[in-house]
């Protein structure tokens, strides 16, 4: 079964010397470069509906890595792929793969080892990238003042997980499209690296955008405050919901795996230029301060973060 | 809880700079080394029995992966680590976190990144390390004519497993020896490194001496003969079962993390005398040959591998 699906597969990184098939994997990285090295467990039921495709689990599970190397600036290289799975079922394992291999083929990812065992699904990826020596994004360069942004729209995934537990009503144009951004989250790779020159910290949106804005600030020992009326909310988010909860599911729903990111005053002209060429949409949501908390404000009114909705929410992913 | 047990370890390796608490871990691998790579996942009641000491599991969990870099003949340096448990167990997690830096500290590794869920116990380690370049071991370079070695003993584990089930009467005496067998493995780094300059494949012994030698015969495109009076077989095997019986868990019963490895005649003292300066035991316990298959012998008559206790080896093992 490993044989069929996985080392059967070509090497296509010339950096790969031994690729699946023997006791470790072997690559011989260029040099100048440093190794950004990350890894991320999915568990069905926690980190995805039971009811997820076998293509989307796959392609999550590699994204969700991925999406952290890009918040480090990271080129990804190589993945390792960990599947614990309750009984060998080809055909489940066939479309996993073409959600792995998909996202592994576009970005020029090798996958290079991994593990099949028997047990309750769950999957565990590390994956590796390269970063120039000097030229990474850490959380904890931030400093008070610094342009907090972010890329593309959040809420999405969030709204979709409401949808599936039948907390919200959705209209059904926009199933897809939310289901879509839950299943299938895009590494924002090229925004990452295009970020390297000029971001201060960056962090990818997994737990929710105040959650991983705090692991800025505390790395950076800065504040912030969220100008609500300038997220990037999408017209599902809008459409389904009071702006009030719409805001509450942007702030805490996370999964969405866009990058929040920090520009000091000087780098924000040259990195929008940098972002526009990579064809990613960026909104700054707010600032930097010297304080120690995170505030929102709306219409310039200071405006208290739905402490409930944020619990209940960590409770819901686990 | 991530942050008390595993964020506040100090970073003691020169090329890890950064380590657990950004997005991703990022090291600097020297110049002129490749890096081995290789993931192993222990799920409970499958890989170990599930009243194993949570140190064990540590233990273990870290070892497996090493063995395999050891195969390699590669210097183990960076781990990363991911736990699913069922609940957070605050003295299980100390008690897991005592195995696994035990065996990190000895061998000079970093723990640099992981992830902890919730779920059904189980540990997915991905282990790195450095090999000079062109001087690793494969399981495909062997050819006939190579003499089969083997470190150690082998068979303990696997009687400490039938010990469980209950399938086999062990003196009292030998009881604790077996059963450290089983849950604290033994890496062989040095062996691994020593065996660099002499052996023409290598592997380490989890799935069997049987198996696992076939993973070299297939890759080598080799035949083996096995001498059965030439197996390092402990004394707590030979007094707990039939000699028969002594030899079927010998070859089938896994779970020993020895290395099992080729040399050519003309290595042969070379690599004798590397390895005794590493202080591990090793035995010559056959020979490959031009054939397709694995045979065994005892007094120098052919004797049939016994398939069924293979087959019972394997469904335990799951």
């Amino acid at each position: 079964m490993i044989k069929r699906f996985f080392t059967e597969q070509a090497i296509k990184r010339k950096d790969v010397l031994l690729g699946i098939g023997d006791d470790c994997a072997l690559v011989s990285p260029s040099e100048r470069q440093n190794i950004a090295i990350t890894t991320d467990t999915l568990v069905a039921g926690v980190h995805f509906p039971h009811e997820t495709s076998a293509k989307a689990i796959g392609h999550k599970s590699i994204a969700v890595n991925l999406s952290d190397l890009a918040a480090m600036g990271a080129e990804p290289t190589w993945v390792s792929l960990a599947i614990t799975m309750p009984e060998v079922d080809l055909q489940w394992i066939e479309e996993f793969c073409i959600g792995v291999f998909e996202l592994c083929e576009f970005y020029n990812v090798q996958l290079i080892g991994g593990d099949t065992t028997q047990g309750p699904l769950s999957i565990t990826v590390t994956a590796q990238g390269l970063t120039p020596v000097d030229k990474h994004i850490t959380r904890s360069g931030a400093k008070p003042g610094d342009w907090i942004y972010v890329t593309g729209e959040i809420g999405d995934a969030a709204l979709a997980l409401k949808d599936i537990f039948n907390e919200v009503n959705v209209a059904d144009e926009y199933r897809e499209q939310i289901r879509h951004s839950l299943d299938f989250p895009p590494p924002r790779i090229l925004a990452g690296q295009a970020l390297r020159e000029y971001a201060s910290a960056a962090i990818d949106l997994s737990d929710g955008l105040i959650s991983d804005l705090e692991h800025i600030c505390t790395s950076s020992k800065v504040g912030a405050n969220i100008v609500l009326e300038d997220l990037p909310i999408s017209n599902a988010l809008r459409d389904s919901v009071s702006m009030e909860e719409a805001f509450d599911i942007a702030l805490v729903g996370g999964d969405d795996y866009e990058l929040l990111f920090t520009v000091s005053e000087d780098n924000k002209v040259g990195m929008e230029t940098a972002l526009a060429n990579t064809g990613n949409t960026i909104t700054c949501i707010g600032q930097l301060n010297g304080s120690d908390k995170i505030t929102t404000t709306l219409d310039s009114k200071p405006v208290p973060i739905n402490a409930k909705s944020f619990e209940h929410f960590s409770q819901n992913k686990g």
